[in-house]
């Protein structure tokens, strides 16, 4: 097929528009039943639940370049907010809803994809319902704000035979994917140390972010979090220990709550150590690894890009792109070709950081080096 | 005076060649008497104590380039580097000393200042053996292995009226310099978290440095303490507390005697918080610091050169210089001024460092926070 046939027949496909399809029950290559989709070159249909910042200037700007998932529908508690957003992105009023009128979007056929972007606290309950509803889900990063919570989140999309995804944007990122290569693969030899940290002074003090019942802790659940994964997708390995180290609040009024600065040290079952920083007062974005013939380097290495990376043997070269869309293209391919999301992307890859947060604030409470093998 | 004269002049006074005259004690701003050698254009004779890597590679090189020394002894205990040292390096027969002979330096008018360049543990003997001789003295870092054995340096220094510099090369580079103003003069507001480390993949495992008794400890004591001077150098505040941490040793044959890597943690009265990781293990090195309003880095930040620098408003640019050259220039002009050196360079200022870094042994070996203010 010529290159002129492709994009003919791509555009026409993308215009075909989407309606939810029901399809039968199928099972996976690893045993579990799924809900499958086959591609048909039809876009899914996402509905945005929160409208704060990220949504607004990430996710829907990306869903204007997606080739697999579209805009659809948004959930809001904020009526001015829905008016405006049907206004600029074209959305019928049936596809809005509100927090008490949600549950009624099971019965919503343009809707495939439910994504939670509220505070954290809040994912538990929304990704439960939207898998009640029937729909599959991705959620913000972190997954939730206790292993607890995360696991009625698996169950719940288990129980309804939905999938769950989180934003872990950065496993479809070419920068990202090329530093797991050059670890993973050893590329450099065995990593031996990793400088992974993540932080930013933070403004308004009186943000959800600021709120421990909220957000579940500070700067570690917010952006910490990508130290972490960072940390585990160089090494591909669980680190098998951690101490952790609060540093003093220089600003106690505003960091009555939650950490203003949070040290970290894991150990991975290879001997690579690893040694971060995260921060609601201090800006570092970078992820390092030092390994046996050499080392590699992302910075900026964790934020909506673009990336920036270089080796010891020269820079990293890799094409720029839309975090956001990638991700949602790469999570909706796989669902429309009745797939099993992979690993790293789904809730219990959520839960596995969301129990290595929890790890950290016990190794920073208590001064203790804490296993993580039990 | 054009310039030609001025060139003319400095290489008159350059071939002078160096004669020790014996000054009149004064006493200096401090109140401190020292022994003042007022310039006369002529260049101090150096003395290199102990010929390996540091003072082949780098001191004598840089003795080539230095305006206010020259290189014009040696001291070893090796008999065929003495006769290499005097055929390369045109030194006479009877400025060549081993270590039973050295105490006759004293009698020796071409040397002014003895650099002693051996491992950690023979600072303290080799220091007081000079000053006992009536020399200046350079000292390379770490100062010596216990804070005792630097009071006694500074003590044997002060008695003979002669002054101590340690090997703190880089308050006179360009571009560690910067960093300093940049930190100190709060270019871009207060600093509010550094990351400083330091750590390379050591060579041969009988080397010295990786024996205790003799290097006092492992990558901590050798290139650690550059970290531990970055830190203090661009807050130009002194820790308050620390924690810190060991990694688990991967070659525990190799290391059986030092530790392989380690972290810490300091806090600064201002606020400011830094982590920080050395290695024996680990390429690593890096001096980066996060201010209210900006950022700046210096990476390399240790080594002999070129460093290289960025600030969150761009590159930094400085001049390439021979840090060496810098250092003992730096060093010997004071001593030709009869100037009381600057303290950040002194035995004090090792002597600092010394503490420091048993005070991190210690907050790693017990795992529980050091107060520093006592």
């Amino acid at each position: 097929m010529s290159n002129s046939l492709i994009q003919s027949r791509r555009r026409f496909l993308m215009n075909v528009g989407a309606s939810a399809i029901t399809l039968p029950v199928l099972t996976d290559a690893f045993g579990n039943s799924i809900q499958s989709e086959p591609r048909q070159g039809r876009k899914l249909g996402i509905a945005l639940v929160g409208l704060g910042s990220y949504s607004k200037n990430q996710l829907a700007p990306a869903l204007q370049q997606t080739q697999n998932c579209r805009l659809a529908g948004v959930v809001t508690g904020t009526p001015s907010k829905a008016e405006e957003w049907m206004q600029k992105y074209n959305i019928p009023k049936a596809n809005v809803y509100d927090y008490k009128t949600f549950d009624r979007i099971a019965d919503n056929k343009d809707i495939d994809v439910v994504y939670v972007v509220l505070p954290n606290s809040m994912h538990e309950e929304f990704v439960v319902r939207a898998a009640q509803a029937g729909k599959h889900v991705i959620c913000e990063k972190p997954m939730a704000i206790t292993p607890k919570a995360c696991q009625n989140m698996i169950e719940a999309c288990k129980k309804a035979n939905k999938q769950l995804a989180i934003g872990y944007r950065l496993h479809y990122e070419p920068f990202t994917k090329e530093v797991m290569r050059l670890g993973q693969e050893k590329v450099f030899g065995p990593i031996k140390f990793i400088e992974s940290s993540d932080g930013f002074r933070i403004g308004d003090p009186t943000q959800w972010r600021m709120k421990k019942d909220m957000a579940g802790g500070g700067p570690l659940m917010d952006v910490g979090i990508y130290a972490v994964q960072g940390s585990r997708y160089v090494t591909g390995e669980e680190p098998i220990s951690v101490t952790a180290q609060f540093s003093p609040k220089t600003e106690p009024q505003k960091f009555k709550d939650v950490e203003e600065t949070l040290f970290w040290q894991f150990e991975f079952p290879s001997g690579a150590v690893s040694n971060s920083t995260t921060s609601y007062t201090a800006g570092i974005e970078r992820l390092y690894a030092a390994c046996q013939n050499g080392w590699f380097e992302l910075s900026p290495a964790f934020g909506y890009g673009p990336l920036k990376g270089r080796t010891s043997k020269g820079p990293i070269e890799q094409p720029v792109v839309n975090h956001q869309a990638m991700h949602m293209d790469g999570v909706c391919k796989d669902l429309l070709d009745g797939k099993k999301l992979p690993d790293h992307i789904t809730g219990e890859e959520g839960l596995r950081d969301v129990r290595l947060l929890q790890a950290i604030y016990r190794a920073a409470e208590t001064g203790r080096k804490i296993d993580l093998k039990a």
